[in-house]
C-alpha cells in the first residue's frame, strides 16, 4: 500500500440552515480547526485549494479572497469544481500536487454557503448541472433524477421504500450524536413512511437539505507527515471517474458507474478489497443513492444492498458500518464542503478519536463523494 | 532542466466577438485541432481538466458535459478556475497529474463563450471578482483598475500614454497576421492616441476585448511523449503565486508581485534567468500589463519597460519578442482560454512551426498568465 501522502489535519464548520458571516469567515472555521488539529500555522502551507460549486454566491472566483483572509498569500491558490464532489477532486488534486514534489503541504478547503439564495433558485441552479440543452429543459431536479433511480432499483431487484426508510432510521440515529450536523433529531420509520412525497418514492426524509458549511483537509509528504504528524492518516488509493450528464446516456438506473469504476481504480491502487474496509461514509444525498452505493462499492451483490439494511449490517457493530456521523441525509450538504466532511470523519474514526460514533478498531476507511446526478463518482481509502 | 512532462498537442478555436453555437461545440474546435495535431484520439487522454471562469454559461458544472461530447468518459474531468489564468493553472495541474503518476496524458481545455450574456452584466461579473466586501461596492471594474496601474507607473517612472500606445501598435501589427484574431486591422500610433478614454489614461485600443473562444493543450509524460511526439516541447518551469484581492492590500501599483514571484518560481525550476528567453507571451488585458509585465518578468529593470518598446525591443528581432501573435489586445481574451492559446503560440514557436511571426531559432519560451486584478500570477517556461 502506498504511503506517499497523508492527512495531517482536519476541520469542520458546524453545518447549519443559514451561516450569519461571510463565506470566507465560514471558510475560516474549518481552517482554524484543521490547522489546530495538524500543529501548524499558515505559513507552513504551500499551496492550498478551494473546493466549491459556483453560482451561490455573489463573490466570483473565491479563491483568491479565501487564501488571503487565511493569510496564505503569496502562496498559489485556485478553485477546482466537480459540483457535489468538488472537495475529493481537490483531495485528489492536492496528492497530485504533492506527490508530483511541486509542494509539500497542502490545504484542501471546501465550502458553500448556499443561504445566499432562495431555495427555489438554490433549485434552479441544481437543475443546471443537468445538461441544459436535452435534459434541463425538462424540469429535472435533483429529487426526480433520484427517484427515477429509486424506482429502478425497486422493479428490477424487488427493494422497497421501507428499505429507503431503515437507511433515513440510521442515519438520525446518529445524526444525533454529531453536534455539526443540521438535523439532531432520531426519527422513526413510521415517520419516515407517512412524510410528505418530494417525488415519489422519495419523501421528506428521504432526502437531505441544503446547508451552509465548510471543511478543511491538509495533506503532506510522507518525509513533512512525519515530521509533523503523530498520528498521520494515508492516503492508499484514489479512484475518479464519470459518466454522462445526461440520465438517458446510462446503460443502467440501478446503480452509479461512475462511482464502481473509481471504487475498482481505488481498490486496485490500495491493494485492497471490500471486504479489508471498516468504515465507510458514502454520499446519500438521497436514501436511494446510499443504498445503491452499498452495491456500486462491493459492499453487497448488485440488486442485494437492501439486505445489508435489514440486517443492520450498516450499523455500528455490523460488517461494514456506513455513515455513521448520519452522512448528508443528517448533517446537510453543503456541497463544496461535503467531501471534506466525509474525509474528516473516516480520518477521526482511523485515529480512534470518533467519540460515541467509534468503530472498534478502524484500519482501513472509505469514502465515496459523487457529483452531479451521478456524473462524476471519486472514491478516496484511507488507512493508518 | 526538468524534462518529465511534454506538451505534445495544441490547439485552438477562432476568437470571435459571438460564437453561433454552444459551449460544447465551440470546445471541440480546439479539442480537434489539438488532437490532429497530437496525433491521438480520445480513447487515449487519462483525464481532462476543463478550464472556465463560470458565471457566463447557463450551464453549470461545464466539465462533465465537455468532457462526454469529447468522447472522454468515463476518464476523470473536473473544472478549474483562477479567472483570466484559469487554462494556465489547469496546464500546472497537468503536470502534476503526470508527474504523481496518476496520469500519463492529460487534456487542459479552456474555453469561454462571453456572449452568452450581455457586455454590461459581463462587466458586472467581471467587478464581482474583485472582493465584494470591500472594493467592488465602490465600483471597481477592470478598465478603472489597470488605469490606477498606468497612472501610477507614469507618476513613479516617467512613462507616458505614447509608450502604451506603441504596444498597441505593435499588438496590431501582429494581430493582422493572426487569423484566429478578433482584431485584424493595423491601427497607428495617432489612432491609438485620440480615441475615446475608457478609463483615464486607457483609451479604446488600450483594452482588450471580451471574446468567445476555446483553447487545448495536450500533455504527457516523458515516455509517452516520445513514443507519441516527434516534436515534444517540454515544461521546463512553473511558477504560481497570488496576491491580496484588493488594490489597497498591495506594496505597490508599478508592478503585479504575483507575476515577479511566479517568474522567480519558473527560472528557479528551470535554471534559466531572462535573458535566455527567446521568446514570451505576456498578458496584455490592457496595454499597461504589458508595460508591467517587461519589469516583472525581468526582460527590463523596474520602471524602464518603456525603454523596450521605445527601442522596438520586443518585435520579431529584438532582444525579446512578446506577444508576436498579436496578444489579448488583437486577439480577444475569452477567459478560461487565454492562457491555453498563450501556451500554443509558443509551442509553435519552439517548434518552427509559427510561419509569419516565427522568431528565428527560438529554443526557450515563456507564457506569464495573469488572473483577476494581479491576484492570481502564473508563469510556464517551455523548450524543445
Amino acid at each position: 500500500m502506498p504511503k506517499d501522502v497523508a492527512i495531517i489535519g482536519v476541520g469542520q464548520s458546524a453545518f447549519v440552515r443559514s451561516y450569519g458571516g461571510s463565506i470566507r469567515e465560514l471558510a475560516f472555521e474549518a481552517f482554524r480547526e484543521a490547522m489546530k488539529d495538524a500543529g501548524i500555522s499558515a505559513v507552513d502551507v504551500g499551496a492550498s485549494i478551494i473546493c466549491s460549486a459556483p453560482e451561490y454566491d455573489k463573490q466570483r472566483s473565491p479563491a483568491g479572497l479565501i487564501a488571503e483572509y487565511l493569510g496564505l498569500n503569496p502562496q498559489p491558490t485556485f478553485m477546482v469544481e466537480s459540483v457535489c464532489s468538488s472537495s475529493t477532486t481537490g483531495i485528489r488534486l492536492g496528492y497530485s500536487l504533492i506527490k508530483s514534489g511541486l509542494h509539500d503541504l497542502v490545504v484542501v478547503l471546501g465550502f458553500q454557503k448556499m443561504s445566499e439564495i432562495s431555495s427555489a433558485d438554490s433549485q434552479e441552479r441544481m437543475g443546471r448541472g443537468a445538461d441544459i440543452m436535452w435534459e434541463a429543459p425538462f424540469g429535472t431536479m435533483m429529487p426526480a433524477y433520484y427517484a427515477m433511480h429509486a424506482q429502478a432499483h425497486f422493479a428490477r431487484y424487488g427493494s422497497t421504500e421501507k428499505d429507503l426508510a431503515l437507511i433515513r432510521v440510521k442515519s438520525s440515529k446518529y445524526g444525533v450524536l454529531n453536534d455539526k450536523a443540521v438535523y439532531r433529531k432520531e426519527v422513526d420509520l413510521e415517520q419516515v413512511l407517512s412524510a410528505s412525497a418530494v417525488a415519489v418514492p422519495l419523501k421528506r426524509f428521504d432526502c437531505c437539505a441544503n446547508a451552509d458549511g465548510a471543511s478543511c483537509i491538509i495533506m503532506a509528504g510522507a518525509g513533512k507527515a512525519k515530521e509533523i504528524s503523530k498520528k498521520p492518516v494515508w492516503i492508499l488509493g484514489l479512484g475518479s471517474a464519470t459518466a454522462s450528464m445526461t440520465l438517458t446516456g446510462r446503460g443502467s438506473l440501478t446503480g452509479l458507474n461512475c462511482a464502481r469504476l473509481a471504487a475498482q481504480q481505488a481498490y486496485e491502487m490500495a491493494g485492497l478489497k471490500p471486504g479489508d474496509i471498516d468504515v465507510a461514509e458514502v454520499h446519500d444525498c438521497f436514501t436511494i443513492a446510499e443504498l445503491m452505493a452499498y452495491e456500486d462499492l462491493g459492499f453487497a451483490e448488485p440488486g442485494r444492498g437492501m439486505d445489508l439494511i435489514r440486517e443492520g449490517q450498516t450499523y455500528i457493530g455490523g460488517k461494514i458500518p456506513v455513515n455513521v456521523d448520519g452522512g448528508l441525509l443528517s448533517k446537510g450538504h453543503p456541497i463544496g464542503a461535503t467531501g471534506g466532511s466525509q474525509v474528516r470523519t473516516v480520518v477521526l474514526q482511523l485515529r480512534g478519536e470518533a467519540g460515541a460514533i467509534q468503530v472498534p478498531g478502524a484500519e482501513i476507511g472509505l469514502v465515496h463523494n459523487i457529483g452531479g446526478v451521478g456524473v462524476y463518482g471519486n472514491v478516496i481509502i484511507l488507512g493508518r
